[in-house]
């Protein structure tokens, strides 16, 4: 059993996202899943991509994205734009991007990992535990909740899969990032739930204002850390996301 | 029968949030059910988990959390930050954590006290008084509300199940709270009947304003209190919630 | 036939709240049926008994108490705070208490007056009857609307059961307050219909500002009377309810 | 055929409603049907009443009131107030309650005039047809649109009987108020359909403010007519309503 | 095939709204369907019926109006108080009134040119082909959309008869003017779908101040036309609608 | 294997929109889909024009445009406003226009290119397919994604039919527009999912302010791309759309 010493001195996880991890005291918290939530355009996977490609090249954390809606060519050209290599990286066993887009979309895959139409989320947990055997991963990124095949007219049925998936990753022992979609500005989440299941919570908030959109980011929850509550203004550049 | 006198002299449950009795007539009505609802992160967990512990460490009154969706050993880190130990207080027979939460996430449990997948309002009732006979227990938290199988698209549904769990606590004589979530920020609770049915409704509100989040706290109704109708901003940090 | 003298001398009944009755041409008209609406921790059910006490002692008008979702202890209970003091208004044939609250959460009751589980409208109506009889009660208080089994998504069920309820009460003579609760701080109440079907309508706001919460009321109808449109600021102490 | 000038020297039907008619180039035009519509507490069924009891004493015109909602016997009590003997003008032959309220609520009634529970739109016109019939009536007050059983979750139900009543008031020659509810301040009725099928439309409303409530009319539309666009304040005294 | 110079050389009809032609290039396209959107008195009838009587006592060319909810005796006398005499016009056979309100509200017509009740979109279609090769009719009135039977609560059926009808009126070369209704002051149009099918529309707006009521129009969308965007204020008098 | 400096060095595809580009580092990223959403009359079509005919004459990049709900001759001769002769185009095999509109609508079409009523996803996607292969197009505008037949009140179903589209477009390699309505100015689409699932995101905006109506574009998101967020004010004049 764990001492209150142990605890107390957490082991923190960088999130590799330039000035953010001193607003939590020095990261998420190994183990932990978040929900990472935006409108279209708030750079969601590109924060998921630099929290796996900063965990590999950084602290020598394996990860793992699960790709629902883009193609892991499309996303392989994106990350190259921030100069993530996710190629160079998958060749040295670092990396496994689960392709869960193409059959989805009808089209042929030659991806090494991927995910049949249809799948449903035990298939996925499979998947996502079998992938983080094989290169010991320590940290996931889920894109997106929205991806699954979840009815979200029906909210029990999002906070089934949520807490399913979330309890899965936390037992794994890995750091997790699910990203959801939200619609509505002033909204944690899609369905108003996925925010209850998850230990972290940052919302990535594009806002139309009389001169154009801004981007700030706002750390809602964060279990067993004193994190900053304040609006967090942040730049998406060449290297990626970094606060302001 | 209760005299005028004897019931005027009540006794009150101190909620060991620091600041908070002094606007309470001195704490909680003993024997009474409060709902206290907020956003994802506005500290009910935290709120629960204090009441609970103030009241074994300061009041000598055993307490039962039951946790619907977030499993033992994570509350067990969460409270530790705060310097409570959980799974002292448990050895000591003064806490009981029934353990709702991994069985419904398809995860192997070993805990003592916890609920099958698919439990309902009357095994959870029975749950609850076992554990409450057990331990001779004074205090009872909930959380959450949202984490039993209701269905909230009926709110007659949330009514009964909240009505059934409420007046059960009442008749055993504990003083509770049901945490409750809200989504909306101007709403009081999440199906809008919830807070008819308990003797106390506060709300944590963690509110957006343009340099980020804020924390305060309504008491809306707390029966046989002449309480305060002042918004109360509080903080969270080391010793739990404190009212500022 | 009444003639116009008659009528224009009508019979009003004070409500037992400190400064209303001066707003209401000296109270409500005898016989009349009032919506009282108003969000949780309003203060509806303190009115609700304030104006029953006050109508047994000051006025020898005996009244009778249906308590849906409350059970007649804690109502009690609550009562003896502002120093009314409902068992001995029972004992005295004064006041009785229906509890429709007990059964409905499948508790026992040792009530005299007690509706059990599922009952109708048509039960209630004739408990009503009964109890009004045996003690010529010519006040009742029917607390909550919410509480009967009407399915608020429907609202022509809604005003079926108001409808019914409130023709009964004016046929019988008595003068009656029907409590609703409103979740939304700019609706006259729940279903948007019950407020049509009643002579009365009073609004208990509960209002958030930036500094906490304000009370004050509304009356938005009051047939046969020319009534305030005044917003009135009232407190509740140690004596129930005063405009201030 | 009814030349150019004729039709243009339009027969106009005071409202009774001291100071509205200069808005509305001398009152309703004969053989309209006017949307009445308001929150509780507006003051349309008194309108309506004006309506009739102006027409019956100062135009020599006849009238028939429907009532769904409300009693004759509570209905002639509110006219009292103002001074309208209901009773005498029936008596008189000059006015006809038709009662539609009290069946449905379950309770007999003595009254001439009444429709049995569950009448449908066919028996309805049906019955305002013999009424009119046997007074000569030349206005008819509809009170209120609401109490028929239409299914106002199904906007074309409510179309459909609005368009049916209102045609065949329109054929009769009769001129016509229907007394519409509104829940929302801002929408023109219950279903948004109502409006679009009646030649005039009035709305009444009762607005909140910072100190308390408010009335004034609007002019939505009237055909044929070049009325006003002004908010109208009025007030409710003992001589009914009048513009202010 | 029309040459470029021919195509720009477009064809105009004039609107009759005074004013309005030198903000539409001077009218609408030839050929071009028009949804003229609003709230119930902002004018939409009026606006039809000045496009029609216009078109054939100043540009000679004959019209259809298709009246799905105002009987043709009441839209005659409607017409008249502008100095419209449609009588006169439909025996010059410059027009034609289909009357497809009579028999939906269940009385007789003695219209020359009617539907039965319960005609669906094809027989729609097909007498206003029929009236459009009797008199060469060039221009198109339908008065009101919510009149079809059109399940308003499917915006695919919405789009679906909305879609039919302006194809077909495009195709029959006439130019017309659908007319939509719309309860909430900042849409379109009612279903929100109305507005992409046709090539202009145009909101006739009737908005509520603190003083009254304000009329003025807006010109979303009109193809092939570069039209104002600015707000026009317009008045209704004894000569229809003219803007100011 | 695409090198890093291989994939920065991205081709970019020219807009078409005066002064689009520089704030797109170029244009759209050759092979990727945007979606393109506004109100009705906010200049979608337009857009789609000018990007597909200025890829034809100025880049030597054939098009296909897909219309869904406006019949090509329409198209044509709005197109001609601009000076974009389409039939020109289409006759020097560089334009291909699939019309998808007329039979829908029950009419009949000469079109080469054409789709029976009632054709599904599957059946337009081998109807896109075919037509870029005959010609080599490069560029593909769909206008609109309403006039799929998609469910709109289910936004499972909107998403997997935009998913299906984006990915077969961008496996084809063309660069996409895809054109969506939306009727909520402060919503990004129609469903609230379509911009999740392509690379690019604009809207383009048609406000209401109080003197009018006002035309501004943003870009949500382009993926690869550093691009603007500032408000881009635009205007359509004889020469199409530009940035003012």
């Amino acid at each position: 059993m764990a001492t209150v010493e142990e605890v107390l001195r957490l082991d923190r996880v960088q999130t590799g996202i330039l000035g953010l991890d001193e607003f939590l005291e020095g990261g998420f918290v190994r183990g932990s899943t978040t929900l990472l939530s935006g409108r279209s355009g708030s750079g969601k996977t590109i924060f998921g991509l630099q929290f796996l490609c900063h965990g590999i090249t950084k602290c020598d954390e394996p990860g793992i994205f699960v790709s629902l809606e883009t193609r892991p060519k499309e996303l392989r050209r994106e990350a190259l734009r921030f100069g993530w290599d996710l190629k160079a990286l998958e060749q040295d066993r670092k990396l496994i991007l689960i392709d869960a887009a193409s059959n989805k979309a009808g089209l042929a895959t030659s991806e090494k990992f991927a995910l049949k139409r249809g799948f449903d989320i035990a298939t996925l947990a499979e998947a996502i535990y079998e992938a983080i055997q094989s290169i010991t991963a320590q940290r996931v990124v889920i894109d997106s909740l929205s991806g699954l095949s979840i009815r979200y007219s029906e909210p029990s049925d999002v906070r089934n899969a949520v807490f399913t998936i979330s309890s899965l990753l936390s037992e794994l022992g890995v750091t997790s990032i699910l990203i959801g979609e939200t619609n509505n500005p002033l909204a944690q989440s899609k369905a108003g739930v996925e925010q209850f299941l998850t230990q972290g919570l940052i919302v990535l908030n594009l806002a139309e204002d009389e001169t154009g959109l801004t981007r700030d980011l706002l750390i809602w929850k964060m279990l067993q850390t004193s994190h900053s509550l304040k609006r967090h203004k942040f730049k998406i550049d060449d290297s990626g996301i970094s606060l302001v």
